[in-house]
């Protein structure tokens, strides 16, 4: 049940309209661990520079996040800047200073090669596809992308399309990759350049998981307080990835769970900023949390049969 | 099971990437009673110009839609133009001529006034407060609203709420009504106001509904081919009007399955221009497309307990 995910790892500062944080622990790889680590160990691969609290990273690594995959690069670490909108609904970039992560060549150790889950989070196609040429027999691979690098990079991103198992992008990505406005044409468009299953995500209107037997929508949570949408995506790809890696397959019923199991884990990201409400999160607010996304969604058709409503 | 109607009887001219209808049959009330007639009886109330093809709503007529309520007057019916944008998720108003609408005055015929279940359609909230004190003792009655009465008629509107079971508004009224860009926070406000229901519909990405209880979601239909939009949102309030009319009751579970009967006439109703969807619907296909519904969003926490999936 080994599950390796590389990407970013980052500070980030955030202006939300419920305030600002400064410098939090923020990137891909982050987000992800946080999430995947309540569910089983994680196997992280990053670069930080030499200004990074890496001791603060170390609640992760109590619980389970292997960070031997964690360079230290002279320099500065990866950082970004965003101010939200008063309805957390977009968000502007204030500033990106790629720092020691412009020039990350992901090297996988030699004890995570074997693992069996793999996400790719978001960083160049070119260098995912690089670590797929070091990885053993995963049993399924993920891969994250941006409209950056599908404007970009759109040769190298359908090449990486071919080679993984599943494609997890928000719907703007979904749409200007596919070229089609309509999200089950993109779904199918995707799904025909190689991944089994696709995850659309929409933000506060939940997500969509394609795989070849239909469509399983899993709602957005009504929360009444969002503080930080920052990495929600990232927490949802850790939720869905833990899951089904600490369930040891993929069958449809898992894969569904597991589209549970990561609105769960984004719904509690953005409650608090960068890590906050990750880090001490528990297993029964988890599952009490994806108990209320059942009711949320319960129906019967036949009347009568629905005494549990 | 008597369920009324009262709003709008026009004729649309729309422009939708897919082509275009001249002159469709449109209007809150007739796509309402197209959706809700295919559950039980229904009594329209509206007006018509001396240019409406009323023969064309025979085919409401013959699957009992009660047309005595419709007035005719002297003048030209109430005629909307409109273009909708590539994706389909926003649309220009060429044109609205309110015509004999503008003097619209809701004349409930005697026998009406004993309506069990209500649907106010969009129309001036004074005129459906003029409803309200008409009819007798509805068991439930549900209003629709738009931004315009919203922001130009507050008072009446919050008048009104204190009046009616149920607010059946989309996202972006919702927000101007409460003031609130949460959506859940929105709901509560306007519950808050008297409603004891409130139902948020948010296009292709479904519809909320809170009661007393609780917030539960139907999820958008991810249809590959959408032709017109237009009337959506009166075939969703149809079909869930329509199914609790028939069903003679509003309990939980009773609102959950309307929910999703609302939205399986929505989604029909947007395969095709005007009501022609709905016109030659059957009852096997809109089970068939509520299991479908089900299947969309069915999933088990517990492992080995979901053979059905």
């Amino acid at each position: 049940m080994s599950l390796l995910v590389v990407g970013s790892v980052a500070l980030d500062t955030i202006h939300t309209p419920m305030g600002t944080a400064e410098d939090a622990l923020g990137g891909s790889a982050t987000h992800f661990s946080a999430a995947a680590s309540l569910f089983c160990p994680v196997q992280l691969v990053g670069v930080v520079g030499d200004d990074y609290p890496v001791d603060d990273l170390q609640f992760l690594a109590d619980r389970g996040v292997d960070l031997d995959g964690l360079a230290r690069a002279q320099g500065e670490s990866f950082r970004w800047s965003g101010l939200y909108s008063a309805d957390l609904n977009s968000r502007e970039t204030l500033e990106t200073r790629l720092g020691v992560f412009a020039d990350f060549q992901p090297r996988i150790p030699e004890r995570f090669r074997e693992a069996d889950w793999v996400f790719l989070g978001n960083i160049h196609p070119e260098l995912q596809l690089d670590v797929l040429r070091q990885i053993r027999r995963p049993r399924l691979v993920a891969a994250d992308t941006m409209n950056f690098w599908i404007s970009g990079n759109r040769d190298t991103v359908l090449e990486l399309l071919g080679q993984v198992d599943l494609l997890l992008v928000n719907d703007d990505e979904a749409r200007e990759l596919s070229r089609e406005w309509n999200l089950a044409r993109a779904a199918r468009w995707i799904q025909e350049q190689g991944p089994r299953y696709v995850i659309i995500k929409k933000g506060q209107h939940g997500a969509m998981l394609w795989t070849p037997s239909g469509p399983f929508v899993a709602p957005g949570f009504p929360l009444e307080d969002v503080c930080d949408p920052t990495g929600a995506g990232d927490s949802f790809a850790g939720g869905f990835m833990g899951y089904l890696a600490q369930a040891g397959r993929a069958e449809d019923g898992d894969l569904r769970r597991a589209m549970i199991y990561g609105s769960v884990l984004g719904s509690f990201a953005v409650e608090r900023f960068g890590l906050d409400r990750l880090r001490d999160l528990g297993g029964e607010e988890i599952e009490e949390r994806a108990r209320a996304f059942r009711e949320l969604v319960a129906f019967e058709l036949a009347v009568g049969v629905d005494a549990g409503l």
